[in-house]
């Protein structure tokens, strides 16, 4: 297979080149950049592969050799260039947020613009393969979901379709993101001294992943909803730690444990990859009481590091009726690059593993 | 000033006796440790003061000499020995968990175990500076607050004060600690290897802190609450960032904008140190729109490390109807030793920021 | 294949049994452990793989259906257990240091008891695979090198086999290493709390490894000579960082240069991966003079995390005559468990890369 | 006193302020920018003190009050304007690089420009406070040390004196900074993805302050010497971690011990701070033997983070003759900011240790 990756001078791009490098069905990987950088300086990880930055035109003009078509571009690009590709038989994954809402009118709400391929977004189907894997193997078109996006909706969909959770409460999500996550252009709040002994809060009075959020959480529940969604980065790299809480439906709480809620949970993926190879439920059993500071009955972001994982954990605060759901995943793999890759597969009949079966670190 | 300091071998042991030794009317300070460690060699940073540890009962016999006890000891200790000093005269106040119940069954219920002094509940004063600082000024025996109370009331007690909030509904709070507030005790969750990628989430079915969250935040409001209370550790060593949400009450939506919260808060404790020194609300103005990431109008962790400064920032979720206030703290000083010499300060009338005044790195 | 991992409760080990993983030639991997710890709750970020630990007993018991078995324990155990394995025909990799010296007299000195199969020293094979593939494919018993030293020894080689360097005086290596490379026992010293600002010097009145360094780079100078060799943990938690600098001989300082250290690198090793695949050399020109920061003409520690790869960059202080070598690795991939691996797949007549092929985050 | 800070936009600028904040003698701080920028919102650690820009020409209009005046600005600015202050007999305290050699040709050669202000540098006192006090105290123009420099020559100036090396070979420094010694200017190589498990060499062929360091060791040692100086950025924001191994003169080897070099170093700065309050030597014994890891027997950089402290450490390594000596500061304090403000003490006559008092975190 050939692939282009357009917009390969980010986190996102360059982490796709270094998973495809390893995919054994790939052999030409094209990435593109509109500037004058040199790819194997900018992406040192990569040094001495044979990559090199070409022009979008460059990969147009190579396109018949073309497979597949990446898109991890700034809002607005993929949604312009999409339709050439498509017209030419060659497939979509759009890394960026341009045909994550199938209405023209929530994404003008949201990004600020006019949709400039509406007619492209009832057949964009959303990526979340564990949840839409059918539609996705038929795509021409992926919208590849955001990564907080992603990581909430894995842990909530069991619990939203069991319809457990009370909904006429907002859910409450709170996440941290690696710095990797705020993009590599230089800026002052997020060079080294300013982040390493902190954390960054931004976008607090409403990120934009919040509706695309509600959008497809509210497909899962069958009804709408509100998220609290909260965003922050922490220090560390790659790495998305998130936190979802939603009350218990007064009619659920009697019996209700933390036991029932993992026991859901590997209801659905399964516990030892055997259903969902990328989701692994922790299912570890507190030993202690209160206080006891069992960490490692939660998932933990460095585990998934460098993966395609996505670990789930959980708990319930019987006191208050809440339960909390845990959701990790690496934001450049699971939450970009790799489940890009993913639906990749899926759409081409691979192995759906393939170039994504490196454990975490 | 003679001052002991029981149970001198953590770090908030460490942190009041770092302090203490710049604290212009206190000349002699005395540690107490269990064991045989050397004191220079365990906080190292005092390498050269000429600070050793001595027994408890080494105090004991000097108790004549004693103005006023600190306790860093787990819980139970400072409940059984309070009385001892209390009867010579010599002034207590407890860092650790003992006195922050008036009601020794709530105390039970919490921590497991009866309350060794119910007498003493009564007269102890809840050690938030700011909130009460008359009844500090004469009290014999103060309850410090632990470091996530502190940060969160000093946050949520304008708005409680005001009724702004829905309190149906439970506030939420997520809170991430530095790893210092998880003890100096090796634990293989809490190495360096295993927290620097990560985040640790704990506590998740209940937190102990969670009870005296909503025991104290009830009193400022004037009635009944519920607290959805979220723990981890973070990243970094020494300080809280600590997000409070909470959504308006219906009647108060209508008009209420990021900066009348900020309004609000600056009223209630200045903005530039003039009414509350320790306490500086940030309300810088944001000039972007949404996912504009204006990381600096929220506060930083980073920026109150090492000082006795708590530093608030507000946003508001129009959309949802939510409040969301942002409040750090260093953990080791406003959080524990730092709060507990600002009482001192208070109860034996001296300058209130006497030995905290540095600003924070 | 079938593959015993004896000590699977290190970090050395658990990354053995996360590559094997991905082995495609490997279908049994047997982690052993002396106590009643889980295996998934200790290498969660393998969570959901099948692994389960064993006795040691356990798997002499299936000693029949295995191909080769890694030793990841303290000294002294791969010694006194080797022989019964080669006895009967299973290969063995020692990636701790029982094997290193030739000499057991050595042995002695460093690891202060007598060596317990001094018989198997000289059959037993270094496993530096760049420098010695031809032996290592004939070997029954490999002893892997430690990660300070292949490390060093990958960078130095080029240099001492074209006698550039005035070996009179002694070499200068400083190197820092991920806090992973202290193992995972609870330490106070390598808690969270203690190393992020800071780093930890160690041994440094002569560390283990220098006599290692020492014996090898002479055998590749064909000479004798000294090291100054320092160690450090630093804070991230994987990866070596180490420095060589070593005075030009008098003869050669004429026209010496960065570039000609750099071309002498790429020589030896290639530049592309097309000699060999795991060694990069950085080769990127300076633009700017003296203190132009350039950071990217140097290798970082960053870009090899989680991969075999050992990146390499030179300069050259011409003012002062000393070449300077940079060097860096995962300690524990291409420093303990990744070069195992290599060297097995070349012992089996395997692709040198397999389970390997991963670029570095 | 009134002091003038030009240039208080970078970390040392800010470092100054914020310590100055805590003068008893310093009413007035006057700082300069020479953009638009918000003093708060840039050092946000000073959030609600009273502190704004001025330009430079309004603290020249003010120039009747100032007593000092700090230079925080690129080489070049200080000695363009240094002039205009002591000719109003107002003292200047140059923080940057223009004043720290006494020769303009090798200010020439090393900055690549001619000295602007030549007549003053025999004027100019080298300010190492513990070295230099007496000259400090009488001088009006303060040439304050570059941050590894002072570090460098506080260990290693009692050994010089006392003639223990062996100066024919090149004494060997490796020096790793913070962050902030990169300075805030947003650049990608610092920012917070690119450091945060790495470590980023630099100036490898020769850094600006290497003839800095060799003139005032030469100095120090009473004859010529040449320095291997190699130096990084570490995965930490303030503290520069210093190690110089100097071969022992073969006339001294006999009976040279780690403690033999311990105790020339307490001889020369005493212990407990009794003789220089801000160095303090590190002391412990060490109770295992090698490979025994006991990290606390040398200094670490987090111990003086915050503080105008210096710790020094040293060991021998007898099989090689090598003295190792470990100094720690902050980079910003006692390498910049704080040495500053301990040299302005001397000179006005004030407690030398007057808003430094606090120990490091």
């Amino acid at each position: 297979m050939s692939v282009g990756v357009v917009g390969a001078t980010g986190y996102t791009g360059g982490e796709l080149c270094r998973l495809l490098l390893n995919h054994p069905q790939v052999n030409r990987i094209l990435p593109t950049a509109r500037g004058h950088e040199q790819f194997q300086r900018l992406h040192s990880n990569l040094m001495g592969s044979d990559l090199e930055f070409l022009t979008f035109d460059d990969i147009k003009r190579q396109a018949e050799e073309l497979d597949v078509v990446f898109f991890c571009t700034p809002s607005g690009e993929a949604m312009r260039n999409a339709p050439w590709f498509l017209e030419r038989g060659i497939r979509v994954i759009d890394v960026s947020a341009d045909f994550r809402f199938s209405d023209p009118n929530v994404y003008q709400q949201v990004y600020g613009s006019p949709h400039a391929a509406p007619e492209l977004l009832p057949k964009a189907v959303y990526g979340v393969t564990e949840l839409n894997r059918a539609s996705i193997a038929k795509a021409q078109l992926i919208a590849n979901p955001g990564c907080y996006v992603i990581t909430a909706i894995l842990a909530l969909t069991p619990l939203l379709r069991a319809a457990w959770a009370d909904l006429d409460a907002p859910l409450h999500i709170s996440a941290v993101n690696g710095t990797t996550g705020a993009g590599n252009k230089p800026k002052r709040s997020i060079m080294h001294a300013e982040v390493l002994n902190s954390m960054l809060p931004y976008s607090m009075e409403g990120h934009r992943h919040g509706p695309e959020l509600e959008t497809h959480l509210a497909a899962e529940a069958g009804r709408s909803l509100a998220v609290d969604f909260n965003t922050a980065h922490g220090n560390f790299a790659r790495g998305i730690y998130l936190q979802a809480n939603l009350a218990v439906h007064p009619t659920m709480r009697e019996g209700m444990t933390r036991e029932r809620v993992l026991a859901l949970l590997t209801d659905f993926y399964g516990q030892g990859g055997e259903k969902e190879f990328f989701i692994r439920v922790n299912t570890f059993p507190k030993m202690g009481g209160i206080n006891s500071k069992e960490y490692d009955v939660y998932p933990s972001v460095a585990d998934v590091t460098g993966s395609n994982f996505c670990h789930i954990g959980a708990d319930y605060d019987a006191h208050r009726g809440i339960i909390k759901l845990l959701s990790v995943t690496d934001n450049l793999v699971k939450g970009a690059a790799g489940s890009a890759i993913q639906n990749m597969n899926v759409m081409f009949g691979l192995d759906e593993t393939a170039a994504l079966q490196t454990y975490g670190l």
